[in-house]
């Protein structure tokens, strides 16, 4: 390895300090302390290049989108965010990429409350992979398996904001004349620089049954929720909860991104019917009995969901 | 994500079965639980290939190698084995390569007690993340700092042995007519098959003062135990201790491999005076007040070691 790589290595070490970090990167591994009577929570996402962002994306928000998909694992898990290991794989050591890296890391680290505490920083093709750890209490785990018939499906903030980013980002939205410059920044920046949920984590393990993190749209994921917990699910596409931004966009269009987007991060919760909903926390939907994902507005090309019709 | 891929993951999960394992592969993230009163310990190792290990080399070796140097880690920190995470980057969905490279995990998980718990399969480049997570009771976790002056440097079982495995299989071993083809073979199973020293873990915690992997070789990892704990080293070459297989390559090679070859993930250890050293833990030196690697042999190329001559 060049002394560039490991220069920047001790940079990243940088990102290690927080109270829970007994020992962090320069021993053979870090040493974290835990609260009492808690079980771990674990998630790996690996993004690469051309793949999971575009090429030429600015390194800053190669870091930002990466740390972001892993530790929205932990808020749909209702985990508080413990430490994140980061290997990242690079072409070279080019000092300004990873200026601009270690700028978005830092933000998100400090975000996200995840402090750094190993990687490994190796020659190739650019692809980060991010592990994640956090801790629940014994047994309040929150898993894919518990939303039951008659909760109600719920979205945190709003869908489809990222998908419609990464069109504008690739000059492939069509109806970009339809945008204000400071939409078209919000959108980039909700692609760019989504946000884990960890702020619902508290709210969650108290009142959900199921969440998952919307990861590969919303029409999949409840999809997922639904056969994991054994139920079926009903999507009311008039009840998506959009930005400002998007609801500029072309109805078609915006609906095709609320419902299989999924670059935002949003989670999709299972809420019992007693529960009042917060703030920022919309009914889209409903669990049944029964199996599959039904939604009265299916784009074109996906397969697998029912069309109850308008 | 194509089909292929999509079935070698499930494949993987079957690895995830062990009794700490509370939620496996197939949820945001897995749910682990923990001993009481343990802290965690946390390492993430990359192997490239070309880098790491040649390129064709077998994919059951790929997988053993890389989840053997990240456990070795565990090993050095005096800590138990809970679980692992694997990021696999491949060129294609290779029916048969994955199917060899899933053997070879087969064996380490259960040699090693580690669970594969999360996961993340990308095309793209040959690469292999490994993070390993293990626990140790509070405060008990075996640093690089505490190497006292007077304690002996030890080694567990024989030293060199990989280098001159990887010498064997790249063609690149002078002196292979010394060898007898089951130490050839023997040797080029140290390589593709290194064993994470996790047998040690009891001992270690009960006797040493500080122990590190050699992954880059004794003098460079004494050199980092020392540089760590503040204080120096002394090594007698002719105290090293060599599988029967290395004794018979040429003196010069040999303590070369021995001295500068990391690829055996065997451990280095500061054992204080009144401990009696257990089979297959040989001391090879000892600690002194000071700085700084010395040695009365030094390989051609190496700097930064003194040469206390013969």
């Amino acid at each position: 390895m060049g002394r560039e790589f490991q220069l920047i290595q001790r940079h990243l070490a940088l990102f290690g300090a927080a109270p829970q970090v007994r020992v962090g990167v320069g021993d053979d591994g870090a040493v974290l302390a835990l609260p009492p009577d808690t079980e771990l929570v674990v998630s790996t996402d690996t993004l690469v290049e051309g793949t999971h962002f575009p090429e030429l994306t600015l390194p800053e928000y190669v870091a930002t989108r990466a740390v972001a998909a892993a530790a929205s694992d932990l808020a749909a898990m209702a985990a508080e965010p413990l430490a994140m290991t980061l290997a990242l794989t690079l072409p070279a050591a080019d000092d300004l990429w990873l200026h601009s890296f270690s700028e978005g890391l830092a933000r998100v680290v400090k975000q996200f409350a995840l402090p750094l505490v190993g990687g490994d920083l190796t020659r190739g093709p650019l692809s980060v992979t991010v592990t994640v750890i956090g801790t629940v209490p014994h047994g309040r785990a929150l898993c894919r398996t518990g939303a039951r018939p008659g909760d109600r499906l719920c979205v945190t903030h709003t869908l489809g904001d990222a998908a419609a980013g990464l069109a504008v980002v690739s000059g492939h939205l069509k109806s970009l004349e339809a945008l204000t410059p400071d939409e078209a920044l919000f959108l980039e920046d909700r692609f760019y620089q989504p946000t884990a949920r960890l702020d619902w984590v508290g709210w969650l393990r108290d009142n959900a049954h199921a969440a998952i993190d919307i990861s590969d749209g919303l029409l999949a994921d409840a999809g997922h929720l639904s056969s994991a917990s054994g139920v079926g699910c009903r999507i009311d596409s008039g009840r998506l909860p959009l930005s400002s931004a998007l609801a500029s966009v072309e109805k078609t269009q915006r609906l095709t991104w609320a419902l299989a987007g999924g670059d935002d991060y949003e989670l999709a919760v299972a809420v019992p019917p007693a529960v009042d909903l917060p703030e920022n926390l919309t009914q889209v939907g409903e669990f049944v009995s029964g199996a599959g994902v039904a939604c009265d507005y299916i784009p074109d090309g996906l397969t697998g969901y029912d069309h109850f019709g308008i």
